[in-house]
């Protein structure tokens, strides 16, 4: 028993578009234990479409397909999985009275190519789509062969299988045993640093610890496959606990958390403010930490000091550090900070200095390097210098940003 | 005579990568005029892949394979390839040379595994990797048929390609005819209202023109089918030329150009500086015109005022207007465009001042809701009221900032 997804459109041939939704499926099958071993692309033509369907027919139990349900003469999909079968097609007055009420709903009137849309294979259910006009099928043609379409648009296709195809499949009896993971995030610590300190846990088999690094952060992902949400959390909870514990400071947050997220909640519960002195990054800092919706509620604002004229002129850095230490240094950076908290009177001053590049680098300052100021409540003033390696202009403002955030972290963590 | 796409590897069938690969190649082989009808993903599997081989053969008449080249035994596409057409492999001795060399020059040593990525099957030619551990082949096993392999990792395999495979393909008679593109850029436009504009131009054939919209941009791709880039520039430049007459002031580029770029080398034709007062964006505006390297030329900083208060003491923001019109009006916008102006000491002046959601919004300021102000070096300033409608926060954002930039870039090209 295995599945096979078929992916319909000549869009896909020609390279117009990444095929996204594969992937979406093929982790949807893995999670559900539903073991799939093959993927077909192939163009809106009926008779290899045809073709595709007969080899994949033999091979596996569950075929799921995507695209070509549409209301254009080049949308096949349907039609070719019903002469496979030797099924006529009927027409199903609930999907052209659903068509009717969504175009009515947008203040126009259904098109006749929409009718196509209603016709489905004898004998078959519909996969409703809640969203767009053209609806699914679920059909059995033949015992144990089970044919499932869906479109093309992945904001339907997704909603369409977790409404609907899923509760079907887990009904057929697959996905008893779901795997659900945790996902642990920590920043100032390599891979393979952090896996040195947690390699007693990657031979663990349920749940399963596993490491992921992606841009200036690490993830370690811990996965149960059981058969409810609770019995996961019951394995994944110690050894999460027990991660988190050896990580230290170094553990920011879990899942979809930012660090922008995990800073403004920490500012939030404190009652703080924060300001921010931008060079390199050019205002990216305060963008990041704004992206947050109502981080109004600790961050006053910023000045973006570009020209040296203006560190002087709105952040108060003295026309000695820059002459002594230059724009990019520890001094100037501490300076912009303190200067920022100071104009703006917020608790907390972060600053960025760097040389994010690919030009202004030199043998002492090369691209990379970056100070960060971080001037606390109490008055104090920290410099931390940071190199970031010759990498793209891109990279380099953006782990600067992600750095000052996580050093503000640190320090409100800590306190 | 066509192409097949196979790709191999269990990452694919686990979800774990989206497939870009395929869509490289697929683009690859339209541009060359090579029809290919199917692509198929199969896993680590020998089996399986001689199916998929076995079936594909009967099919195409040239192969090419992504993933499964590595040194690890999991790493089966030759072999099977091989096993395939009953050929044994050889090891080659350049190919042991070339990986013991890419192994010194990172100071290690050769491991014993990699012996194996030298292993061809008799008759093959070797596909070079000039940046990776694993060559691929070229293959005809059987006349009229050809093997291409490449690695799976995505940069490998691009050059690879073009640096061996386009040109094998070449001189078998493929892509003597060529497709060349050139994309023009559109802002402040709406994709209908620019197709009705150029309308007549949609019938041409060679070149085509055919329209894209993307958030807050609208593109028209022209395209000519020619044996070489000087012919299709004869072709394609007379039909450009007419859209950008008809277009005017909404045409802003071409192909990677940005908004920011454009911007940035109208400011640094004039030697003229601009300086940015943010609120809803709270840096978004800054990170993109410094976004571009070299930007410290025209760009001297900017003020983020997220806080009311910031807006008076930084950017002399009156009380009055704060309080008669509110933070997000025209009159605040323009008085924090030439606030920014004034205090920085540049010659333009933009400001920012919106609704970025998802809360705050009401009847009369809805989310969506911003305004631009642009103080000229004249001394004169503009507000421009923009209604991106309830998108989300991000895309809200954006469009503000990309707004701003274009406001900006239409004052600059008229005066």
């Amino acid at each position: 028993m295995s599945a096979e997804i078929i992916c319909v459109g000549t869009e896909l041939l020609l390279g117009d578009i990444v095929n996204t939704n594969v992937q979406f499926l093929a982790k949807e099958l893995a999670n559900l234990g539903i073991p799939h071993y093959y993927q077909t692309v192939v163009g809106d033509n009926p008779t290899r479409l045809r073709e595709v369907i007969e080899i994949a027919s033999k091979r596996a139990s569950i075929l799921i397909f995507t695209g070509g349900l549409g209301p254009t003469p080049d949308d096949l999909t349907t039609e070719t999985i019903a002469q496979c079968f030797n099924t006529p097609l009927i027409e199903k007055v609930e999907i052209i009275e659903d068509i009717e009420n969504k175009f009515q709903a947008r203040g126009r009137k259904m098109n006749d190519n929409n009718r196509k849309q209603a016709l489905i294979p004898k004998g078959a259910t519909i996969l409703p789509n809640p969203t767009g006009t053209a609806p699914g099928i679920i059909w059995e043609p033949v015992t144990n062969l089970t044919m499932m379409t869906f479109p093309g648009v992945p904001s339907e296709m997704k909603r369409m299988w977790a409404e609907t195809a899923v509760p079907h499949l887990k009904s057929q009896g697959w996905g008893q045993e779901i795997i659900f993971s945790r996902m642990l995030r920590f920043r100032g610590i390599g891979e393979s640093a952090l896996a040195t300190k947690v390699n007693h846990l990657f031979d663990l088999t349920n749940p399963t610890v596993a490491p992921y690094a992606s841009l200036g952060e690490v993830r370690l992902r811990i996965s149960a496959k059981t058969t409810s949400e609770a019995e996961a959390n019951t394995l994944i909870e110690p050894v999460a606990q027990e991660i988190i514990k050896i990580a230290g400071l170094d553990y920011f947050g879990e899942d979809d958390d930012t660090i922008a997220q995990v800073v403004g909640a920490l500012l939030r519960a404190k009652s703080q403010t924060v300001a921010v002195a931008e060079s390199c990054t050019g205002g990216g800092l305060g963008a990041m930490l704004t992206d947050i919706s109502g981080s109004s509620d600790y961050f006053w604002g910023g000045v973006i000091a570009y020209d040296n004229r203006i560190k002087m002129s709105l952040l108060d850095v003295s026309q000695e550090a820059l002459e002594a230490h230059g724009a990019v240094s520890d001094m100037v950076a501490q300076q912009m900070a303190l200067g920022v908290k100071k104009r703006l009177g917020s608790d907390w001053g972060i600053s960025i200095t760097g040389i994010a590049g690919p030009g202004g680098g030199t043998e002492i300052k090369p691209v990379g390097l970056v100070y960060i100021g971080i001037a606390s409540p109490d008055g104090q003033v920290e410099g931390i210098e940071c190199t970031f390696g010759d990498r793209s202009r891109e990279i380099i403002r953006y782990l600067s940003s992600c750095t000052a955030l996580d050093q503000l972290r640190r320090k409100l963590t800590r306190k």
